[in-house]
C-alpha cells in the first residue's frame, strides 16, 4: 500500500518547473492588477498547494472594498480583467458566476480574473472563496504533508469519477476533498472513515453546531453534510448526488480491501462492437428508447442540469400513460445530448380500466361520468363506477411523441431543441465511441 | 308507478291454492313430529307471509328444551326428522347448518326439518331463526299491507340479482329484506331511502345502540350495518358484499327515475355468438386467461366461497411476478368452475431490475447479495445495490402453471381439482350458454 501510494504521488505531484511557471504568470498579472490601486489574491488549489500535475487553472480574485455597489464592483472587475488580458495579448471571454468575470487562455493556462468583496461577512460563494483558501492554507501550514494526502484523494476521486461539483458529475468539489483530508488526517484515514459513513453523515470540523441532530434537521435534503468551517449555515457537500456519494463509499471499501493502481488510473474499457450491443439489447428483451438532439454548443453545466430536470419530467409523463421504465440515464458530449430509457412496459392493451366516482359521491359527478362514457358501458366495481375506455396511447412511441411535443416540465433551454427518437438498434446510429462505452455500461455488458 | 306495482304484485303473490297446499303439508308433518312429545314451529317466509308465488320452501324447526346436550339435540333431531320422511315415504338427505338436519322433497316442496333450542338466549343463527320469524310476524300484524311490500322488494332484488345471502350471490337475505321494509314502511319508501344511503349506512330498527358511531366502530368491515332487532351484536347485513350493495343502491336510483317492469323481470340477454366474442377480445387487445375445472358436484356455497378465496390468492401471486390484471371474475354451474382473468400486462422483459440492500446496510448483507448475483454485474442506483437479473417468468402462462401447481392460499377443496388453462379464443371451448352470457357481460358486449 505504502509503495503504491508513493508511486501514485510521484505521478501526480506538480513538477518544480510547473510551479515556477505558474508563479511567474501570477506575478505578472498581479502587477498589472495592482497598478489599479486594488489588491488581488491567488485562490484555488494552486494557491493551496493541493493541485495535481498538469492542472491548468489559475484563479485570481480582485478584492474590492465593501462599500462599493454591486454595479461598480462588476464594472471595475470587468474593466481591470479586460485590461490584464489586453496587456498580455490574450483574447478575453466574459463568463458568469455570481458576478460576471473575465477569463482567457495564457501560456496554456485557463486564467480566471474574478471580482469579489473584501469582507469579513461573505454573502456569496464568490466572496467566500478567499476564506476557503485561507482556511485550507492555515491547516496545511500546521501539517506539511497534508497537501500530498489531498492530492492522492483528488486523484482517487477522479479515477472513480466522483470528482467535481459541476452538473455533469455532481460529485466532490476540490474544497470538499480538502476538508475531508483535513478532518481525517490522511488519504487512508479518510477512506477508512468514508467506508464506515452512516446514512446522512455529518462532518463539522470546527464543531460549529455542537451536535449532529441540528445540522441534519437544518439540511433535510442532503445525503452528506459537511459544515463549511467559514460559514456554519452552508453545507459544502450540498451538490453531491446520492449516486456519487454511494459510489465513493463503495469504492473506498473496495480499495481498502484490495488496493490497486486502477482506482487512480482506470483503464478505459474497449469500445464495444455494434454486434455485441445489439446482441445484449435483444437478450434483455426490453425496449430501448433514446431521445437525442443537437445542443448547439450549450454550456455544459446548463446542459446537464437541464437534461436531468427534463428526464425526470419525461418519466413522470411516461408513468401517467401507464408505461414503465427499468432505468434511464443521460449522456452528452460537445455536440449532442441523449436521454436513454429502458422500458419494462412499452405496449398496453387498447382499453384502459378507468375508475370514476364513488356511487356515494354527488349525483352530479356520477351523471357527468355516466354521460361522458355512455358508449363504453360503465359498470360498478366495488363501490365505484368504472369504465373500460379506449386508451390514449398503446405504444410508447406515440406517447413519447406527444410528451416531446408538449414539453411539460422540460428544462427551459431544451424547449427549443429538435428531438429525435431512436428505438433499439436504431440507437447505434449515434456513432460515437464514448456513447458506445456509455451504452455498454448501461446494458451491463 | 302504482299500476306497475299492482301488476307485479298480481304476478308474485302466492295463489290461494298454493297457500292451502302448503298449510296442509305443514299440518301433516307437525302431527308426526308432535307425536314425539316435542313442539315444532313453521319459520321462514312461508310462516311470515312474505313468500313469493312458486316458492317451494317449507322450513320447520323442532324445539328442544335448553338443558339438552348438543349431542342429544342432534341425535333426537335427526331421529325425528328421519321418522317424518319415512312416514310420508320420502327419501331423506342429511345436510349441515350449525346442527345437522334432515331434508327431503315432498309434493314438489323442499322440506327442511331442523332441530333448535327453545331458548330466550339464542346462541346460534339456527336458534335465532324462530325469533326472527316472530319479530317479523309481530310487525306484519301491526301493518297488514307490509307483507306485499316485502314481496315487491324481494322480487325487485331477485330481478337485479342481489337477493340471497348464499355465497354465489353475497346479497340480501329474506330476513334482511323484511327488516328494510319494516324500517322504511313500504317498497317505494325503502327504495327512496336506499337511493340516498351513505357509505356504511347504519339501520337500527329498535334503536338498540342509541347512536350510529358505536355500531360503525363495532362492525368495522361491514359496508352496510343493519342491527338485528333480536340480537344487537349481530349485523344482519354482514354477508352483503360491497358489490351487491352498490348494485342495489344504483338500481334503486334508476328505478325511481324510470320505473320499469324489467327491474322485476329482466329479459335474459341473447347468447352472444362466438364470432362476436372473438371480435371483442381482439378489439380490447388484452389477454384473457380462464382457469377452469370440473368440480365434481361440489356444494354450491362451498364452491363459490372457495372460488373467491382462490382467485384472490392467485391475484396476489400474479402481482408478485409483476403481471397485472384489468379485472377478474368467477363463474360456475353444476358441473364446472371458472376463474376468468383479463390481463393488462402479460408479457415482461427477460430481465428484472432487482433491488438489493442499501450500501449503508451490514457488510454481510451486501457481500451476500454481491456474491449471489456476481455473474449479473450488480451496480449502484442511488444508495442501493441493484442487479438486472434474469426474470423468473416472462409469460403469464408459465407463471400461471406454477401458481396452479403450488396452490398457495387456495381454498381447501380446490387443492385436489385438476385445472385447465385456456387463453383468449380457446376459452370458447367452454361451450355453455350461461358462460357465454357471463363472458358478454365481462367483456361489456
Amino acid at each position: 500500500m505504502e509503495k503504491l501510494l508513493r508511486e501514485i504521488l510521484n505521478e501526480i505531484k506538480p513538477l518544480e518547473e510547473e510551479i515556477e511557471r505558474e508563479r511567474g504568470i501570477y506575478k505578472e498579472i498581479k502587477e498589472i492588477i495592482e497598478e489599479n490601486g486594488v489588491k488581488c489574491v491567488l485562490v484555488g488549489s494552486l494557491a493551496k498547494g493541493t493541485d495535481l500535475r498538469g492542472d491548468k487553472d489559475i484563479d485570481i480574485f480582485i478584492k474590492f472594498p465593501e462599500d462599493l455597489s454591486r454595479e461598480e464592483l462588476e464594472e471595475n472587475g470587468l474593466r481591470i480583467g479586460m485590461e490584464v488580458f489586453k496587456r498580455i495579448k490574450v483574447k478575453p471571454e466574459i463568463d458568469y458566476a455570481e458576478h460576471p468575470y473575465v477569463r482567457g487562455t495564457y501560456k496554456g493556462y485557463n486564467v480566471d480574473i474574478v471580482p469579489c468583496y473584501d469582507t469579513k461577512n461573505p454573502k456569496s460563494a464568490v466572496d467566500r472563496t478567499p476564506y476557503h483558501t485561507e482556511y485550507v492554507m492555515k491547516k496545511l501550514r500546521e501539517n506539511k504533508g497534508m497537501g500530498d494526502e489531498i492530492r492522492l484523494l483528488k486523484q482517487f476521486m477522479k479515477g472513480i469519477n466522483v470528482y467535481g461539483a459541476e452538473a455533469r458529475v455532481e460529485g466532490f468539489s476540490g474544497y470538499l476533498t480538502e476538508l475531508l483530508v483535513i478532518n481525517y488526517g490522511s488519504f487512508l484515514d479518510t477512506l477508512r472513515a468514508v467506508s464506515k459513513w452512516k446514512f446522512r453523515e455529518v462532518i463539522d470540523l470546527e464543531n460549529l453546531w455542537g451536535n449532529e441532530e441540528l445540522p441534519r434537521y437544518f439540511f433535510p435534503d442532503s445525503s452528506l453534510i459537511v459544515i463549511d468551517p467559514v460559514d456554519e449555515n452552508r453545507n459544502v457537500a450540498a451538490a453531491v448526488s446520492v449516486q456519487r456519494l454511494s459510489e465513493f463509499i463503495v469504492n473506498a471499501r473496495e480499495f481498502l480491501r484490495s488496493p490497486r493502481r486502477e482506482f487512480f488510473f482506470p483503464k478505459k474499457r474497449d469500445v464495444p462492437s455494434k454486434k455485441i450491443i445489439m446482441q445484449k439489447i435483444s437478450e434483455r428483451k426490453t425496449k430501448l428508447v433514446a431521445v437525442h438532439f443537437n445542443h448547439k454548443g450549450m454550456n455544459e453545466n446548463l446542459l446537464y442540469s437541464q437534461l436531468r430536470k427534463t428526464i425526470n419530467s419525461i418519466i413522470k409523463s411516461i408513468e401517467k400513460f401507464n408505461f414503465k421504465t427499468i432505468k434511464q440515464d443521460i449522456w452528452a458530449d460537445d455536440e449532442i445530448g441523449v436521454m436513454l430509457f429502458e422500458f419494462e412496459i412499452w405496449k398496453l392493451p387498447r382499453i384502459v380500466h378507468h375508475y370514476g366516482p364513488s356511487i356515494y359521491s354527488s349525483g352530479r359527478d356520477q351523471e357527468k361520468f355516466l354521460r361522458k362514457y355512455e358508449m363504453d358501458k360503465p359498470y360498478i366495481e366495488g363501490y365505484r363506477w368504472v369504465v373500460d375506455k379506449k386508451r390514449r396511447f398503446s405504444r410508447i412511441e406515440d406517447a413519447m411523441n406527444l410528451i416531446l411535443e408538449r414539453k411539460d416540465g422540460f428544462g427551459k433551454n431544451l424547449r427549443r431543441v429538435e428531438f429525435k427518437i431512436s428505438i433499439n438498434d436504431e440507437i447505434l446510429s449515434i456513432e460515437k465511441e464514448e456513447f458506445f462505452r456509455f451504452l455498454a455500461e448501461f446494458l451491463r455488458i
